[in-house]
């Protein structure tokens, strides 16, 4: 069973280590922890369903609440503090495409608006429900989940696009594949939310992001069932998968998508590297991507992001360890720790890790064992430490970017002066560092977590949190960054949408949607 | 200077061996030469121009007549038979985006709808002019050439898009850098072209299709500047790159753009292989592209594609000796030639053609000396080879579709049949032969051609080129193939288009290009 108001299963906890709540005391304030509202409090919350009776449409308090919000830190305040603005008045299950034609005539006849419902991981709005006047349907794909077909001669995959990440990698492995793609929220995300999100997985520099691994599908649109062929290549005009993909909803519910695959690999390494400094690891990283070495992970942090990972890690003493070791090796207090992986055969995994650890090594990157595989076992452990620090009374949220490698020192300084100055007028210290998760040829993206402490009450949490986004979105606006690498637009990045899209693009792409949902039925307010 | 009527620079040819000829004779009937019209024929056909002066603009006879028609086969009856249907009234080089902005201004207040015109090379009618009330302004862009600015760090160059495919080569190599994007116009073909209507080059597999290589640029579009940001990745919603990318002309005219790059290899071979058979070969190849090791091109040649490139050229005592060396190691009739090429840095290049070779050895592959470096070669040469074999009496052309690995026997099987038989009716022979230029982990493409005799006038040859048109189209369109892998849509393939996009999403492109040019100001009846 998932938590109902917070990050994944409600039998999994993380709880925040003495040492680490003793850190964040320290550097920002000791946290007081807020009183949550009791799942009984909030379902007496929920109000009477606006929607006529359907089949295939739930309108239990607690399917509704369970479907009201995504996971961004403004969801948890509201599920938190119990003051949920907005219900769905139902959810639906449809078990087949025909089920979701069915549901946008249901739609259509009750005056309702539809909001497609993948694993409701969205940390920026896509799943929200708004007050408002038109009843809400919430369309849950977790019905589709089937593997429908797979070739291995085609290296092809179609499933139902509600199927979650661990089902779609437990049908694959059976057979001996791999998508290869793991977002932080993979446990519960799901390949249409990833699809149309335009998710990065990861490993996505070496198995690819979900554009190169999403080849086709069927999406239902109010306008009518749009086909996406599986070709390999093709040069009729524009692809209609790049319509979809970023798609949010607002231009139909995918109901089944076909991926490329990859053979289970015989070998997979994480490896973790430490450099001295900042200079040295990014160029090392760079080049690292631009060698076109076969890696298929390069994640760097800041020396800000080393040092407080090992500080928050809890384990002060093995961190002491490790800091006599590296400084004996030349990584003193500005050290960088870059953890990169590999995956392949043998012979691929053999020869990248000598090249990559021979580029290292030229510019002072040392190998430290076990914390590879350290940080693959702690891999998707990020977003329930959320819940722990929450519980505590510190708010964790991240913002993320990316932009060209002559511009990340800007971009970075930029983002990250932002959110520590963005509560400053408050008297409150914000933590903040920085990695890099996905890197590029031509640049990188920005992941960058910043820690507060909560406010008083819900409104001030919110205003403090809407404080540093808002200072973080504006500096990406203003130097040179993307509003999103990998979380997509949702409701919370859409007022910085036009910037960078410019009004005649977003006005393109509000067209394009039109012609498949012409009267506006589907996730109200998200994307454009 | 380029020919007027025909492909490439007037002062090269390729004449046709008698040898091939006599192969081309007995195949498939002798031809007889056309008597092609004079270049002062044609001009005094063409009418006076409907526009109104403008510094800009050129209405000199010459200039019209050479800006009216592409390179499609199509294209080279009317110009050979010196029937060109229609002339642009004026062709324009603007310097900058000023110049076209101004060009947009004037051609609305003359009432004139305007073809954007790069490299003038398009195959399936792109930048042809039909008959029609409106005036018709042509746009070259061969002014827009200037390489703005290079990044190495970024590994990002910016140039404008009317650049050539030599002029950008020249600029970026002198630097230490190539964008390897070579597709077989590469010598008159333009970056902005090979942008707007998705072009493949030979080496895509190992530098990227052109969807992967432009990463950003300016448009300008009848309703407003259209500006593309540089970011590595972004999940903001559609991309309006891919807005871009095989827009043909019809969403505004691409001034710049930012492409990536790559250093110059330090080695780059190109390696000829025969198989025993088809099977053992497409699999090979299967094999080789899905197993990731990292080459740059692959062209598998069907044995009859084999055999009558041998068989065409023009040294049958060479071949001889080639047939009898293959023969005793176990290549006979059926054998395949696969051209492997490989790119990168000595160790690269060594160890990915040491896997290449292993893995095609254990499908009974052979390695060839010097014929991969004839490869090289000839690359560009095939189009020139048209216009030798029109002065003979024969017609030269190609059709291209891909599809998955699975498929490619049946799509293989009906495009040929579908060419082969599409004569018989008027008791002509047609030679057909196809290749795999370009694959895919999960399919590849399939390049067909076909030769037949030319009609007694341009009428009779205009119907036999369109039957066979025909022919192979439905065959793509009814066999899970695309309509159009590499060469674009133009006006030859708009007719298949709708079978392929559904309806709905044909229209949803209509009204994403709608938004930038409301008015239909530019290249009237092209892709949609």
């Amino acid at each position: 069973m998932r938590r109902w108001n917070g990050w994944g299963l409600a039998a999994v906890s993380y709880p925040l280590p003495d040492a680490t709540a003793a850190v964040l005391a320290e550097r920002i304030g000791p946290g007081t922890p807020p009183r949550d509202a009791s799942l009984a409090e909030v379902l007496s919350s929920v109000p009477p369903s606006r929607l006529p009776p359907h089949p295939l449409v739930s309108t239990e308090p607690e399917v509704r609440l369970r479907h009201a919000r995504g996971q961004s830190f403004p969801d948890l305040i509201v599920l938190r503090s119990g003051r949920v603005p907005a219900f769905p008045d139902g959810v639906a299950f449809p078990r087949d495409a025909e089920e979701v034609r069915a549901l946008f005539s249901y739609a259509r006849d009750a005056g309702a608006r539809l909001i497609p419902y993948g694993g409701g991981t969205s940390v920026v709005g896509h799943v929200n429900v708004a007050p408002g006047d038109a009843p809400i349907l919430t369309v849950s794909l977790e019905r589709l989940q089937q593997l429908h077909s797979l070739s291995a001669e085609d290296r092809l995959a179609t499933f139902g696009a509600g199927v979650s990440g661990p089902r779609l990698e437990d049908a694959l492995r059976a057979r001996g594949y791999t998508l290869g793609h793991f977002p932080q929220s993979f446990e519960l995300s799901t390949l249409g939310g990833w699809i149309v999100t335009r998710s990065r997985g990861q490993q996505s520099l070496g198995y690819g992001r979900i554009e190169n691994l999403f080849v086709g599908g069927r999406l239902e649109s109010p306008a009518g069932t749009v086909v996406l062929p599986s070709f390999p290549a093709s040069a009729t005009g524009p692809d209609l998968r790049e319509f979809v993909l970023g798609s949010e909803g607002r231009m139909g519910i995918l109901t089944e998508a076909t991926v490329r695959i990859s053979p289970l690999p015989e070998r997979e390494e994480f490896h973790a590297l430490f450099f001295p400094d900042w200079e040295c690891a990014r160029t090392a990283v760079r080049e690292l991507v631009q060698s076109g070495t076969p890696l298929s992970m390069l994640r760097l942090s800041t020396p800000q992001e080393t040092a407080i990972n090992l500080a928050l890690s809890g384990h002060p003493r093995m961190v002491r360890v490790l800091s006599g070791s590296l400084s004996l090796l030349g990584v003193g207090s500005d050290g960088c720790m870059l953890v990169l992986g590999v995956s392949g055969s043998r012979r691929t995994v053999e020869s990248a890790q000598h090249t990559a650890m021979g580029l290292a090594g030229r510019h002072g990157g040392v190998r430290v064992p076990l914390l590879g595989q350290k940080w693959l076992k702690g891999r998707f452990r990020a977003p329930y430490l959320r819940n722990a620090a929450w519980e505590r009374g510190w708010g964790v949220d991240t913002v993320e970017t990316a932009t060209s490698w002559s511009n990340v020192p800007r971009l970075l300084a930029a983002v990250e002066d932002a959110l520590r100055g963005a509560l400053v007028d408050q008297g409150e210290r914000v933590l903040v560092f920085t990695h890099l998760s996905h890197v590029y040829a031509t640049g990188s993206n920005l992941y960058t977590t910043f820690i507060f402490r909560l406010g008083k009450d819900a409104e001030e949490t919110h205003a403090r949190w809407l404080a540093l986004k808002t200072a973080a979105s504006r500096a990406m606006a203003a130097h040179g960054g993307t509003i999103s690498h990998q979380h997509g637009v949702g409701t919370d990045h859409r007022p910085w949408l036009e910037a960078e899209k410019g009004a005649l693009g977003l006005s393109a792409i509000r067209q394009m949607l039109g012609t498949f949902d012409p009267s506006g039925l589907l996730n109200p307010g998200k994307l454009v």
